[in-house]
């Protein structure tokens, strides 16, 4: 019973490519055919690049093919503002590789989404995000003279959550995609790994689609190409594990701990342990840390410093400066 | 040069019927063709109901033609939990009133949306609003047990502003409402008075339309029944005055006090005067009051009371409590 | 091994006096001795009164002397807002009764502080009940005729959290306190429960002190009659669980189903197990449901109603209306 | 009758010495005895330091003798971040100018506190400034480890506003600061400024003392040195002007355009004119850009990078990257 295949059981996959591998890897002692993995160093970051490559490596993940960059830069954890800065570069000039693959040119219009709840703190980054970076698509109409030459037509939105819209968020967005025809679609979200390590620490932007709410917990519509009819960048940062890890944590010490018990726990037992540890709320249940304002505050910067980047160079070397909102 | 005359002038004009309607009549001291006043009142409340009855009425009032319901009930400026319980009543009638006359059923889908900007309280109504009444539309895919029968599938949506999203706000709504076909709009905004008098005391809710972000200033596209495809109603508060009126009521009072001079202020000087004074921010200032934060707490509590009356009487009798978001 | 021992161990102690009550007799089979406990029943809540009678008491249950009554109110995790008054009149009369006890008088000064950091949801609980209740001590200074006679000068505070502050939460309200001379002092705060059940379902009251982010695993200097010279009257909600619990039940269950496997989990290993598990974030990791911006939301509203009844019974006779902040 | 005369008397004056004094040089066309004016040039931004040298300059301006610098810097008031860097730049520098005139040391406790509403957008300036640069003083005692030598212990506080506690905001920090004893106060807060180009173009540091809400129309207490028996560092941007200064000004340009009208436009009448006008709220009416939003998100980041350069130089170079709060 791995932990991957156990937290599926749960409908609680980790979110993050590179830590699905990683379990997968060290489940099977062998490579995972059909995925490719790349690696880069950085002074702040490790960079892990995921390359899902067909059908099989999809099956194997659990995630549809794509390309999966992690960055993994523990200094986002602390208060360090040079070394924001540098990890908000490698981001934007990741989401400037993942443009140039699907070809989306230096004026075409983007539309970014800032996925989950602004009203609770570990589910916030996605709207805190929105409003931080430079939104451009209304000059094109009522300030034209205020931008450059190859201006990025740039729209935002934050949909809210089904909870409090009573609507699919991938309803909300198609509707607005098919309404002002973006050219792609860059989506915002806290995730939910499957390490508590990873909280705040890694960055995950790909191509590979996104299931609002997806990572903790209840999977809905997916916002991925074949829905939308663009494509899909997704970044997100881990903020949250679902509850359902710690006990699995818990129960993969204590065999490692106590193998000559002949205390064999077997997966049935293991899951009928977690059901009751996890009823209340429905197994609805998140761990995070504490100082989870600071930590979203610190992330909200760095994706809209790389949006920023990533979309308007243009802006950024004609050395306009845009009227506020 | 009369107010209404020249608040439109400067693209100013008020967003209450009754007050325009008012203005009107007190400017041609008779009545005006096309439109019937009617009043009701209430312990706590005055209530104005203005019908534009056609196109002339339309022309004149400078709104189109509909229902346009002004509750006056000072008390929502005070401290005061029971007057403010009698007040959403009153609205939540309204409401219905408006609902049947649109022939809107018990069991048909309704979408409120709260239009402004949540992060600056004076236009931050709307957001407000928006996650504090019951959204039931998920519950009938997800936890359809928890639901009587004849309840209303309401959703809701906080399309953001211009601003930050890039997006007239009438297209990211029609594209939700063509993705998710309710058949009634209600549109919750922040309004603009002419009066600084009208600032948290007066209520209006009409099946008009309404153009978000009109009344402040920038008029842009409308959410009416023409361009949405189905009945608008739309609830609003004043919570600011456009900085003009100050401009006006000065020398309205300066051509009163001094008739004698030989002072003849006419509009041209008028005009230039409110230019100059209003030229910072291109004349995008607003007044009011500093008490802001917990009128808009105390308002946005009322409207919500006021759509679970009127939208959930089947839920609100059957005694069911609904699961959070 | 119980788990009241093994979370001190851990730092981690349930808040509430009525959970530690429980685990201590279920795991002794005794009664307490120094300790009584009363419960009363109510349509809508169960309410148990801890009454630590001496020292004995204190030691056994580690909390001070003094009363300790826990409303138990499901409806409080619904959208329900009959049953939320409801609740709202029985923590009034509980305040009532230790404001009684501890001889405040009708106009006495008191000071309401909200514990917590109000830009982290789930630690927003006190701060988000300041601003919604109504305050009244500098109305006596600035607007005398508003208030009837007997009315209760009433001030609040939210002093942030040490993180923000870098001033221990006792040495601020200490501060305030010795400028402003209460007769008492009432703290609202976020609890941590021991039992995932708890969580947004049950409201403490309690005159035994209280220590800020004290249940969440950092015990700093105490709010209590000792230190702040005035009787402290704190009124909790479990909003989180520390992940430690998380651990612990799982543990237990395992024991519980394989008795036989010779499975010896001793208290060493389990606080190894746990230690590990809990590495990340210095173990300062909460577990939270993801609805819990609206329980927030509720439980603020309740424990306001409660103190506008309970501090302002002359106001509310009167049938004035304050003016707002 | 002159602006600066005429808003003191609605209680309304400039919170800005440099506007003050221009006012009074334009008014008298001469020198202001005991007041020196000197200005620098940067490129993106003008230096104004007025210095008001004794008892006679204090009168004249109707401020404490003191060092006044206004830093004005049209670019914070678009989307510049490069131009945002130099401005906090400046600012950390006049900071640092500031603390050393006070003789404060390298390693002398300092405290911040944001004064303001963080509820009202207008008025949250103050709060929004708490929170985003670093805190150290509970780091001396939790964790000395990670501060290198000669660290200033910073602590921050953000009382709240008189409205919302009860109490005055100067009863609250004289209360911590007899508590914690700091060597220095700096105090954040949104001003009002007597014309609206000044609004979110103009930064003042000054020594002179400030008066928590003042320029906004209700003086109380003052936060100043022989108040708080240490010196007091103030910061602060317009972010309002009072709606009286649209009647002075609307009244000044009539003056101007119709002066052969024999227009007599006297003193008592323009006061009688300003009580009509603002008569509603009791003349506590502010106005204020709708951009207010983005325009106060600018400024505390640009407040909160001075605050971390000129109290933490020692921390930036040693390369110490501090754990989030």
């Amino acid at each position: 019973m791995e932990l991957l295949d156990f937290l599926i059981h749960f409908g609680v996959t980790s979110d993050l490519a590179a830590e699905a591998h990683a379990l997968l890897r060290g489940a099977t002692k062998r490579e995972v055919p059909g995925v490719r993995e790349d690696k880069e160093t950085y002074p702040q970051a490790q960079v892990t690049t995921i390359t899902i490559l067909n059908q099989e490596g999809a099956r194997a993940l659990g995630k549809p093919v794509g390309t999966y960059i992690t960055i993994e830069a523990p200094e986002l954890l602390r208060e360090n503002p040079p070394a924001h800065e540098e990890i908000a570069k490698i981001l934007g000039q990741k989401l400037s590789l993942l443009l140039d693959k699907w070809k989306i040119g230096k004026s075409d219009p983007v539309l970014v989404v800032g996925l989950g709840n602004w009203q609770a703190t570990p589910d916030s980054l996605g709207p805190k995000v929105i409003g931080q970076f430079t939104v451009t698509r209304h000059l094109f109409k009522y300030a034209p003279q205020s931008l450059p030459p190859g201006a990025h037509p740039v729209s935002a939105l934050a949909p809210g959550v089904l909870g409090t819209t009573g609507i699919e968020t991938a309803e909300i967005i198609k509707g607005v995609v098919e309404k002002t025809r973006p050219r792609a679609l860059i989506a915002i979200d806290a995730l939910a790994a499957a390490d508590l390590r990873r909280i705040g620490t890694s960055i995950q932007i790909s191509d590979g689609g996104i299931s609002p709410g997806g990572g903790i917990g209840n999977p809905r519509q997916n916002l991925s190409r074949e829905n939308m009819g663009i494509p899909v960048i997704a970044i997100g940062i881990p903020t949250v594990v679902h509850a359902g890890v710690i006990v699995y944590h818990t129960i993969q010490l204590l065999q490692q701990e106590i193998p000559e018990a002949g205390f064999k726990l077997n997966r049935s037992l293991a899951e009928k342990l977690t059901a009751q540890v996890l009823a209340p709320f429905g197994g609805n249940l998140t761990v995070t840390p504490k100082e989870i304002d600071d930590m979203i505050y610190n992330q909200a910067w760095v994706i809209s410093q790389a949006l920023n980047q990533a979309l308007h160079a243009a802006l950024l070397a004609s050395g306009a400066a845009l009227p506020l909102h």
